[in-house]
């Protein structure tokens, strides 16, 4: 897990995982084993943590309301909904360090398990109080759900020759924000809100969440190529291998290095077109884009820093002191 | 559509319709044509149509709250997203009278399509007030999704040779009651809750809600068998060549004639084997199943007789004479 080096989060983190486990339960069903098996697997529990510390940043010693728990929770569950739908999407072979759903329980499984986690995470938004804020969460979802289809569409255009504004630098961080960022963003936004009616403080966590999260996808990718598959949990350019566009390769194909972007195009064509990567070619494409992953890297850490400056409009207390902590670690993810 | 002899709903399901086709507005997006495809279908509507009936029967004259009609769309938004994720399951090729999602649009979008489905589903209950009722839709659907997984599990038992209570008369109500009843007793208990306190009456429409949502799956089932291809929409069998089992199918196992038990269990098997039936092998099946459909025919009619009997409860007015026709019209689909 990603907070296992903070203990102040311990408590708050088990209390959402019972409370998963709990809304998952359906009775010795043939889902109970790859829904427990998938929700037992290590997970960073980012998106709960961090809704967790936005509301702590404002209710630093109080009992927590119980909503914020069960948000925390629900927002974890349609991230892990969309993650195994995804997965059979993209026919992903491996999951959090193990094999994936589709793979491992069938594709018919794999779209039950999927809807399953979606059915408890939209139950325990309904049990708490604010309507507003379950909006937040389905609007985000509304988006993942496009955004994941963007992909397919731009598959598509690619295998038909067209690529055209294919691999713009805009179309990416919009894609980035849609699949990505709007669930953090709506972490940070309910987290703060459930306890704080300040309107500004609630636009600052949001605009937190939105760093965070864009940055958080943008790392995903730049690791996919630089990490070994032990570390990821999935192999190595396994989302170019589906078609799926990561930042370096973005930056490869706008660098104006006519042989770079040329040899990007190409493996990215072979890619779609099927065929496996022979070793050989996995690393003429892995040293092609190791400068961009540097490249990515720098601004990675720039926009992590540009949510740091937010701080000075926070309260001043240990739980500030966290989030701050918290991204420094997601920087160092790229260590 | 089923309800259009009933002309006080026509006003009342065009406002459904265009509910429904308000939440699902994603701009130009790859999933915008599937979505509006199937949402265009002509569609029984028969989860909004009743829920509003019970909701009328105790405000007959009165504007109905809003909330009521985003009930009616989202209750039926699930089922969209329900038909969907099923008919990739189990392969259907057609689905309201056209070809289906899975085929029309390709796996992977089907997925997506019922997803965001599912999502405009929970936003439009989100919109509304009353919690409980939300809670009493998104159980209903657990147990769809949980049903749904069950047949699965069966097919597989099948596959291993182990029959031994796989056709259960008990069982198939059991999922019946999970499949499609639930659906049914949440619209017609939220039709009553949100305009009438009482809960004798709540409970009542809840009944007849139960009868009309176990009579009309084996309705299905009976039409499945004994309907030309044109009139359902799918291919005569199409269910029992994907190892899932109807009532008249029940019925013929546990019907104590011996030759028909075993020509029923031999046919399944070879329906699962994967091996298509030959138009002389359907017909075989279809005249040993004939006499069961009528047995299956003749339970439908009773338990809708048994619906008629919690009438005598009921407020008297125009709306309730329309859902005694309804019951009527429904036990016509079999004429």
């Amino acid at each position: 897990m990603f907070w296992k080096d903070i203990p102040e989060l311990t408590y708050e983190l088990n209390k959402v995982r019972s409370l998963i486990k709990k809304s998952v339960n359906v009775k010795s069903n043939r889902l109970t084993l790859p829904v427990m098996d998938f929700i037992n697997r290590d997970a960073k529990m980012l998106r709960p943590g961090l809704l967790i510390l936005s509301a702590r940043i404002f209710l630093p010693e109080d009992k927590l309301p119980e909503s914020v728990y069960r948000y925390a929770a629900s927002i974890e569950l349609l991230h892990m909904a969309s993650l195994v739908h995804d997965d059979i999407i993209d026919n992903a072979e491996f999951r959090r360090g193990l094999v994936s759903i589709n793979h491992g329980y069938g594709v018919k499984d794999a779209i039950l398990v999927g809807d399953l986690l979606f059915c408890a995470a939209a139950e325990l938004i309904y049990d708490s109080t604010s309507d507003s804020d379950a909006s937040v969460i389905l609007h985000g979802l509304k988006h993942l759900i496009t955004a994941e289809s963007e992909e397919l569409d731009d598959a598509e255009l690619f295998r038909k020759g067209q690529l055209l504004g294919l691999f713009g630098r805009r179309k990416y961080i919009r894609r980035v924000i849609r699949k990505t960022a709007t669930l953090f963003v709506a972490a940070m936004h309910i987290g703060a809100r459930e306890v704080c009616k300040d309107e500004f403080m609630q636009q600052t966590m949001r605009r937190i969440g939105y760093d965070i999260g864009v940055s958080f996808q943008m790392m995903d990718d730049i690791l996919d190529i630089i990490s070994k598959k032990e570390l990821m949990g999935k192999s190595s350019l396994s989302d170019l291998r589906e078609g799926v566009v990561g930042y370096p390769f973005v930056l490869a194909v706008n660098s104006g290095n006519k042989k770079d972007e040329d040899k990007a195009i190409s493996l990215f064509r072979k890619a779609l077109s099927g065929g496996l990567f022979s070793s050989a070619h996995r690393r003429a494409l892995v040293d092609m884009l190791v400068p961009y992953c540097d490249l990515a890297r720098n601004e990675v850490l720039s926009i992590l820093n540009r949510a740091k400056k937010h701080f000075v409009f926070l309260p001043k207390n240990k739980w500030t002191v966290v989030l701050l902590d918290t991204i420094d670690s997601l920087a160092n993810r790229l260590n």
